[in-house]
């Protein structure tokens, strides 16, 4: 089988924590590296989650980066429904052994550069936070980032409410300056938003059976994952279900075919009004065929969740 | 040749004059009435023109109804912005001669509602202006309106900005209590929005073979349009051309494939804040299989422009 290689961009976080795992079962992803990001928690503590993770995947192997700490123009002030949602610590306040490694002295931005030069059109970018260091890479070479064959984000809101505001998503609200520009970059982007993460579901059903296979790392995700169902009945009582926000990003980066495209031209709005935030069609560029943005509109939900649970289950059994 | 039965809802308006000049030219279509609508012009005056346009295109046998006067909720107020698009007559300022026949004394809602119990499936309604008249059909006969084919409309914006907000659309903003009845009833509507219409332009280019022809009709509806392009190149210099709402919607209905739909189930948002008017999905019904809106988000804007000029000219060689 081929494989593809995938650097994420995770502000871990209990849906990161999925995409992670994701990404270390599926046989089809090679992981070069993990950049850890500010947002749903402090870069530094998301670095720290990370490592735990691959710990408890065993798969310790993979470098960890810390990228930016805080928004373009701004200050990081960690928003309490992120400490809501995923917990003080960012993981359910579930406890994990500390970490066996290190963070990586090499700082995330330049990771990402450098295997942006390496590897090119082979390279798979997929961030699920603020997309600061990705503006910041593309900012800093943007001829090298341009050969990356393609990002594939979760964020952003086109046919559905924000969960911020009535018009923008979580990560693309912590840095709206940084989210434009890598929206109106010449990088081939895939949008995976709330028009299909919403209707991608998880259930007690489904972290049941990772409690039922027996492995310590299936039991410590099913603790991790079921604070974060817990909360969605409560917030989201209409969903039934946890949404499957980054784990759907990094299923998208590697079979497209699990939702359906529109191609478009998009801004992010970054005056600070009501529609700071929105991600929404450029009407400068409507006519211009060269999009550069690939937005999910739907998704065969029932057909990623049985990838999704495969590969899940792959990471589980590898200790 | 198969027609299509087939009621416009007209604020008539210089687009919606195009839109009615397209149904009178294309064979496809038998044209059984015209609901004239408040929204760009005040109801009669739309009516009015309405007559007018019949008359010059020969199609004076054409019923021509009045409906509701104002929304639902409040009084109207015909908008400045309406009087420089479309000319304080609604029709660029172009003087027509007065009309030959009367406005029909059964009032336009009526009409619809006796047209579906006849037609049923076979019936398609398209408005291009606010959603009065259909939402009072559907209020005081759900049953016969649930039967009509197709309702394919003209307004609201979800992949792109609205023209009054930056997310509402005019006709949509016009009564958003209404538009939201008619996007959550159960009709199958097609919604032809800015995000098509603002790609699909007609210039001086086009209007100048309307000129050539030697028709009186295809010489006032010249002076018409160019009214309207005229204003379009001051409004939005950035299109290159005035935008074929209204007449987009009524191609859309007979064949929907100058159009990319997707399906969805939508809102309209009628909190008077500043999200007011906005078409939007539905996350309380975002899993529901069982979509009534099709939204068109992608278009063939060079075959449906040949197909506009073919039965433009059509209809202006009948006289």
């Amino acid at each position: 089988m081929s494989t593809r290689k995938m650097i994420l961009d995770l502000d871990t976080g209990i849906d990161d924590s999925m995409a992670l795992t994701y990404a270390v079962g599926d046989p089809a992803i090679d992981l070069i590296g993990v950049v850890a990001s500010y947002g749903n928690i402090e870069a530094e503590r998301a670095a720290v989650n990370t490592l735990k993770i691959l710990d408890l995947l065993g798969a310790s192997s993979v470098p960890v980066f810390i990228g930016e700490t805080h928004p373009l123009s701004e200050d990081y002030v960690r928003m309490q429904v992120s400490a809501d949602i995923h917990g003080e610590n960012g993981i359910g306040d579930v406890t994990l052994p500390d970490p066996s490694g290190a963070v990586q002295d090499q700082n995330g931005v330049d990771f990402m550069i450098e295997s942006a030069q390496k590897y090119g059109n082979d390279l798979t970018i997929v961030p699920t936070g603020p997309l600061t260091n990705l503006a910041k890479a593309i900012k800093q070479a943007p001829k090298a980032m341009a050969k990356v064959g393609n990002v594939t984000l979760m964020g952003g809101a086109l046919t559905v409410p924000g969960n911020v505001t009535p018009v923008a998503e979580a990560n693309i609200n912590q840095d709206a300056i940084s989210a434009n520009e890598v929206f109106t970059s010449n990088l081939n982007i895939n949008m995976v938003g709330l028009d299909v993460t919403l209707r991608t579901l998880l259930t007690k059903k489904e972290t049941q059976q990772w409690r039922d296979s027996g492995t310590t790392a299936g039991k410590k995700m099913a603790d991790i994952v079921d604070f974060y169902i817990n909360i969605y009945a409560d917030m989201y009582p209409e969903l039934g279900g946890c949404s499957l926000h980054d784990p759907l990003a990094v299923g998208v980066a590697v079979d497209p075919s699990f939702v359906k495209f529109i191609d478009m031209n998009m801004v992010v709005t970054t005056k600070p009004d009501a529609y700071y935030a929105r991600t929404i069609g450029d009407k400068n560029r409507l006519d211009d065929p060269n999009t550069n943005v690939k937005v999910a509109v739907a998704v065969n939900s029932k057909r990623y969740l049985k990838e999704f649970m495969k590969n899940m289950n792959n990471a589980f059994a590898t200790m």
